[in-house]
């Protein structure tokens, strides 16, 4: 039976989840090293076979993924080039850190991609390539297709955000303006062989999504590039090298990304090592070990975060109510990222925060409930928490201190609200990223 | 194990829980005679000790609980006076069926809340009276307080809404301009012995909000409705004969409204007959017996509806992802009244039928899942449609007649969306409400 502070319960809860999430113990999990044979998913690769190992990779995840990956592949690791976000970088000894903007890309992203393609230019099919791939790599290793300049990417990039293009639409039109996106790190790393050990941060955990999908074949066509460049009427706002690249590929002198199926892709493996549904289950167990009954409800819930958070409450309220969707003492879990729309002159916050903040009105006078959201990352929109917690009392306490709960919701002031209360979660970077865990705790 | 028809499966599910909330059913489930005992809840009653027994009551179910009533008590019903809406009336053998109007209250709802005072103004201790709510109960019968008009009542009303006065503070200025509303009708009957039977249309089942609870005692005071009215500066806007109510009542010169524990409760039981959990547990029912795993997710959900039902298409991309919340065949349920905040020139749908739309877009693709959401009372927005089917091939079916799903969520026009692909569930009126049901059923 759950004891009587719940919030000691759902950091434990929280810590576990983050726990099975870390980068570096997520990849020695993954990879299990026994003398030359290298264990990875239902696979044995024999490293006899290789002349050299050479890892890559880009990401906010990529310097405790290069150190676990030297501490298990040790002498065996010839080589390496990792792109981290500034700030990021950590000792190695193989692997050169390289760092780099996020998340608006800059020159040194660039250098990065190049030094990285540099890397690969001489691999061959006695070559094995370990792509370490995490969050924020697509903006981190840019490699921009020849006569591209890294402004002219951005040109393109600014102009189809302006005219409503949805995201799908923004993803075909840069992995055609890029050399490693969409399969193209494959395509440079060809003949060898290729195992990319992926940190998700998409929903869903979308291969072709995550930093772009380097490994990973392109559905999308010129021709689709094309299709989208008429219907927004952008061909002639276009900067001119990549107007005529998009000619060059629409008239077929330019060959397309690489396609799933093709040849780039017949010794390329991709593994997601670390996902929001592997945090979502380690929380599951470890509120079963505290005397919690679990239900995972979504690893993949997106939508407006006040909303979303309304629902939750819904379901914790009925817990009380009627014992559905399990009984007390229970804990709902559920992962994904959820959006916030700022109207004019927001506040402080996040989308955890905000979910907190909402969640708290609608169970406001609950007895026993605890509501918890974080991102995995260990940041929050523009600010040093994580997340923040909430409960029953909540809002009656804030009112005693003249905060309205209410206002703050409004005006998108999660922090503001949370920091005099003390019930913000800080806990610094975290050096992953699944997006974010949410709790709803409910006591016996 | 679910057979290959998920709809009429979901049809069936659906017929459940409408079955379980039938106004007539639910009141002859609820109260059972054996000769001069009347059991209800877990009370029995002697109606020989009773001279007399009297039905009043108000609401879109009225009819059918009416002759329910008649059916139970036989020749022991000495009168009754029901409101309905108009076009809701239904033969009965003693009580007398009023019409009125709804939402928007008329003359005819004042004369009705006149008539039913009147037949409660012999009441006394030997007097039973059964008092019929259900949705609507509030609008049907109007029974201003002495000297103020229906008019002057909507003129407070339309300023309050106008100053954007939340629904609380909306309800405790009505509160206080009626006769029977929060309490009165209580106070009216008293000593009679009174007991409520309540269809419930309102997240949550709250007793004084439904109907605006004519036999709850009211928290609400006239101190709060002074300073509603000085927050929003209304005092020198409303009619003459509001403001001199209020400083009447202000100065003590007027009682407040019945109080939860005063003496016109002492002989009132209010027992809610049928609402939106008793139609989530049935179709919980229905769905095991067809061979899915249900779970009851809430009968509270609020919020706005494509966001509502993003949460729940992605509850359904977990079952068939890692067979979380619960694995296939399963169905998930909920329940509740969500909101749809529409833009400029909105096109024509009701909030079942947006939330099908949103969720076909969100399930798009996936395999075996069908999404329903209908109005229990058969009527969803200002359409002749219940509610409305989707799947993982409406998008693509839509797609392919020309109809972009995107746009059409967009304007709000999910009926012109579902009808020519002959996906509105068409009901006709149920002469129930207790709100709407949602079914997310994913096949094995």
């Amino acid at each position: 039976m759950p004891a009587s502070d719940p919030r000691s319960h759902a950091r434990a809860i929280l810590e576990a989840a983050l726990a099975a999430v870390d980068p570096a113990l997520a990849l020695k999990t993954a990879l299990r090293r026994e003398g030359d044979l290298l264990r990875l998913g239902g696979e044995v690769l024999d490293l006899a076979g290789f002349d050299r190992i050479i890892a890559v990779g880009a990401g906010k995840a990529g310097a405790p993924m290069a150190q676990a990956l030297e501490e298990v592949l040790g002498e065996r690791l010839t080589a390496g080039r990792v792109v981290v976000k500034d700030g990021h970088a950590a000792p190695t000894r193989v692997v050169e850190m390289l760092e780099a903007s996020h998340p608006v890309p800059d020159r040194r992203g660039v250098e990065a991609g190049a030094k990285l393609a540099e890397l690969l230019a001489g691999a061959d099919e006695h070559t094995l390539i370990l792509c370490l791939l995490s969050g924020g790599g697509s903006a981190l290793m840019v490699a921009p297709a020849p006569g591209i300049s890294l402004n002219d990417k951005q040109r393109a990039t600014s102009l189809l955000l302006a005219c409503g293009a949805d995201i799908a639409e923004i993803n075909a039109v840069r992995k055609h303006l890029s050399t490693v996106k969409g399969g193209g790190l494959a395509r440079l790393a060809s003949p060898a062989r290729v195992i990319s050990l992926i940190v998700s941060d998409v929903v869903g955990d979308r291969l072709d999504v995550i930093a772009s999908g380097p490994t990973v074949g392109d559905g999308s066509t010129w021709a689709q590039v094309g299709d989208i460049f008429d219907r927004y009427g952008l061909w002639e706002k276009l900067p001119i090298p990549v107007r005529e690249r998009a000619r060059a590929g629409l008239a077929g002198q330019l060959p397309d990304t690489p396609k799933p199926g093709e040849q780039w892709f017949a010794r390329v493996s991709n593994l997601v090592i670390a996902s929001n549904r592997q945090a979502l289950t380690a929380a599951s167990e470890k509120a079963r070990g505290l005397g919690y009954r679990p239900l995972i409800l979504s690893s993949t819930i997106e939508g407006e975060t006040r909303e979303v958070a309304r629902v939750h409450a819904a379901l914790a309220q009925e817990v009380r109510a009627s014992g559905h969707p399990l009984a007390a003492p229970c804990c709902l879990i559920s992962g994904g990222e959820t959006t916030v729309t700022l109207g004019e002159r927001p506040g402080k916050g996040g989308r955890n925060q905000e979910f907190a903040l909402a969640a708290a009105l609608d169970i406001a006078g609950l007895e026993g409930v605890l509501v918890v959201s974080a991102g995995s990352d260990g940041t929050d929109g523009p600010t040093d928490a994580a997340g923040a917690w909430a409960d029953g009392q909540t809002v009656a306490r804030a009112a005693s201190r003249g905060l309205k709960a209410r206002d703050f919701l409004a005006r998108h002031d999660a922090y503001g609200f949370f920091a005099p209360l003390g019930d913000l979660i800080i806990t610094g970077p975290t050096r992953t990223n699944v997006m974010d865990v949410r709790l709803v705790l409910l006591g016996g």
